[in-house]
Formats: structure tokens, sequence, C-alpha cells
């Protein structure tokens, strides 16, 4: 671990749609912000070395770790676990597995990043299966959701698993004391939805203290920030999270047409 | 059937939370724009009499038939089932069995609504579940989507069926000459989603010609209109057709606020 107050981040400089250059100028500006903040870089040297030279923050906070391999977006994350010990994604979390970063961030394969990381770093005691989780704007602020797409189908275990490892990362990132969760359904009254779901509400139910559980939740709810936390298996969640940027859009047009149409409008 | 070009609406006058007054105001808006239509409307006459003899153009083309009984929303399926030949609901259903009327409308309890109207008129041949359905306003005009909560799980056939049921409707209603048909699912890729989505795709490629299948989508192709109808099972419409809705939400208090924060803006 490094010093308390510094944090170390390994990243991913090969991983995603506009790396490396995309990737090397977030890092300068999370560097501007978080002048606690060091990196560790994986990826392409010969690529990497003149794109960090030539930033303000980043580059007297950076070491480049030269990387042979990269995980592309084709690649199945069975490809990418083979290129672990060589590619970009691999190194980085691996470094995180040896104590010399803090965390990881990769903005690449999301597959392969899931496979390299439960490989690499394994799950915590009580967890069986890692999720996929993000912020979403609400009206009253922020809401964590998640599994967004890491498993397609969820047993009421997993629900209860998200729930707890969701609580955490609000209570830990975004500063909640005691997070509200809600599980997605269809309706808001106990008996609504399936099983799967009636059981998981009856375990967070029983573990009060641990979870403070707020009950099931509807798709509104998400936008109407009902509670702090929104739990749902992975295909819901993935296409919740699709939808909600597909309307955003959506809107985003007919707000631009209504100004075209009318300057007073 | 009535005559042709004429259409008779059997109209449940106390469904909905703003019944009857609601109902009967949508009604002379309806009769305004459709001067082919006339109305069967069920319902308390004492109630219904004078809100009618105030419209301007309902009250030409309705006839109101009284009725003793209201489905309530608190009503589960098998209340209203009792009260199938005596509530407004129910009787307005019966019109359109016994050919009295075209269609049926109402805006009150949903799962009672389908369960009078599955009793009351059966499935067409070849139908096993029936599904709700809506349109919903896209980047290019208008797309159908169902199910949307009348089937919590959903086998392959059932998406397949809903699939051709979509289609006739987007025929029919929306006047789309070969309607595309999308499969909800979290990628485009063949093998992505569960089994019984990798199922119903292979069926409705083999269906050629009954549907014109465009294959998976996803939620963000819903407000894209990537295709003209998106089929998918009840708890995930559901899910989605509400995560649209908070997400209009938040986006319409987004642009108040920033018309509040500056004129210019």
């Amino acid at each position: 671990m490094s010093d308390p107050g510094k944090i170390v981040i390994a990243l991913d400089g090969m991983g995603g749609d506009k790396a490396p250059d995309m990737v090397v100028r977030g890092a300068d500006i999370a560097r501007q912000r978080y002048p606690e903040a060091s990196f560790l870089l994986y990826g392409d040297e010969a690529r990497l070395r003149p794109l960090v030279d030539r930033t303000r923050w980043l580059k007297s906070a950076c070491q480049i770790v030269a990387s042979a391999d990269v995980v592309t977006n084709d690649d199945k994350p069975s490809a990418a676990l083979r290129k672990r010990r060589t590619s970009s994604m691999g190194m980085a979390i691996e470094a995180v597995a040896e104590g010399k970063a803090d965390c990881i961030v990769s903005a690449g394969n999301t597959g392969a990043l899931l496979a390299n990381a439960t490989v690499g770093l394994r799950m915590l005691p009580g967890v069986r299966r890692p999720a996929l989780c993000t912020f979403l704007p609400t009206v009253r602020g922020e809401t964590v959701m998640l599994d967004l797409g890491a498993n397609m189908q969820c047993d009421a275990n997993n629900l209860v698993e998200f729930a707890v490892m969701g609580s955490v990362f609000a209570r830990s990132v975004l500063g909640i004391d005691a997070p509200t969760v809600g599980l997605l359904n269809v309706g808001a009254e106990e008996g609504k939805g399936n099983e799967t779901l009636r059981d998981a509400a009856a375990m967070l139910r029983a573990a009060d203290g641990a979870v403070t559980f707020h009950g099931f939740v509807e798709g509104n709810d998400i936008g109407g920030g009902t509670v702090d936390v929104v739990v749902t298996d992975g295909f819901t969640g993935n296409v919740a999270l699709k939808t909600i940027e597909g309307t955003a859009k959506l809107y985003t047009g007919f707000v631009r047409q209504a100004f075209k149409t009318s300057t007073l409008a």
C-alpha cells in the first residue's frame, strides 16, 4: 500500500475506444483535481511517453510501465485471460494484487476487465459474484445502481450480496451514512414480481442493520432518487441503463428541435 | 358489427383515477376528431348523464348503459371477474363479445381489464398469452413495445407470439407496411442474453415473411427508433417503460432548472 493520504492508481493506458490519448488526458485532469494521486500507467511506452510528456499535471506523478499486449474490444474474456500477464489491463490489475497500487482503472473491454479482475483480485469473503455498478443522476442527487450486466441471471443470494456491496459503495464513495436500498421490481407491493425478488426482499428485511432496506422500487424510482442504491439482476439493469441513455438522447433532440422551431419556445 | 366506415366504441365510464369526468371529456375530444365514432358508455347513469349533456360533440353520439358495479383500483383480478356481468368494465367488454361494439376502451385497473378481456373475449387462435402494449415516442416517430407487465416470465413461444401481435398492431394502427421487430436484449450480437431470447430469435429468423425480424436491440434502441416493434417479457418491459417515464421527468426538471438559473441558458 502507498503512504496514508496518498493513493496510487494503476491505469490501463490502452483500454477504451479513444485510448491511449483520452486515458492520458483523463489522468491529467484527475491529477489536477486530486494532487494526492499518483499513477502507474500500463501500455505501449512509445505511444504513452510523448502523450504524458505533453501533460501539465500528470507528468510529474506518473510512472509508465511497458506492456507488450493489448486487450481489444473484440477479445472474449477467455482470450483476455490468456494475456493476463502481458496486457496493459492484466498488468494493471496485477499491480493491485501485488500491493503496488490501491486501485485499478480501465475504460477497456468490460467482459475482459471483469474476468481479469475476478481471477487476479478474487472476490471479498462472502461475495460469490462480481457486479457492474454506476452512479446515475436523480432529482435529488445520485443513486448507485447494480448489477448492470455482469450476471444475466441472479438468485436471491446474489441480489442480497449486491445490496451489501452497493451499500458499502454508497457509504465509502458517496459518503452516505446509512444508504437506503431498493430492489427493482414492477410494483412496490410485497407480492409483486417473481419468487427470486420476493425471497431477496425477505432476506433483506431479516438482515436488519447490515442494509437499510427500503423495499421494492420501480423503474421511475431510479430517476426519482427514491433510494440511494438500486439493486437488480444484470439483464434488467443493463436494459434500464441503456433505456435511460436512449431517453436522455431523445429528450435532448426534442429540446433542440423546440429551440429551432421557435426562439421563444 | 356496425356499418362499414363507422366504429362503435364500448367505453368503461367508471375506469381510471379521474373517472368519470375525464373519460367523458376524452370521449368528447375523440368524437370531435373522429366523427365516424359513436359510443356505448357504461357506468353510473346518474353521474354520467349530466356530464354527457354538457359535452359539445359526444352527446349526439353516445348511448349511456347503466351498470350497477365498478371495478376499483384495489380489486384483484379474481374480484373483478366476479362482477363481470354487472361492472362497467365487464359490461363494456361483453358488448364487444356480443358484436354490439367494435372495441373496448378502459382507463381502469389494468390487471382486472386483462383478466376480464381474456375471459370475455378469449385469445386469437395461436395466441396463448395476452400482452400489454403501448406506443413510445422515438427520434424517428413511434415504436410499439410489448409486453409491459402482463407476463412476468415468458418463454420463447410467448415472445414469438408477441412479435406477431406487435407486427399486426403496428401495421393496422400505425399503418406501417412491413414493421421491423427487435427483441430487447443486452447486446445486438447473436450470442447475447439468455437461452429464451436466443431461442426466440432463432424462431423469428426461421419465420421469415410472417415477421420482419431485425434481431436483438438494446435499451437505447427504444428511444432511438431502431425498430417499429420492441418485444420483451413483461418484467423487463415494465421496468423499461417506467424507467423512460422517470428519465423524462428528471430531464424536464433539469431543463426547468436551467431556465431558472439563467434566462439566456
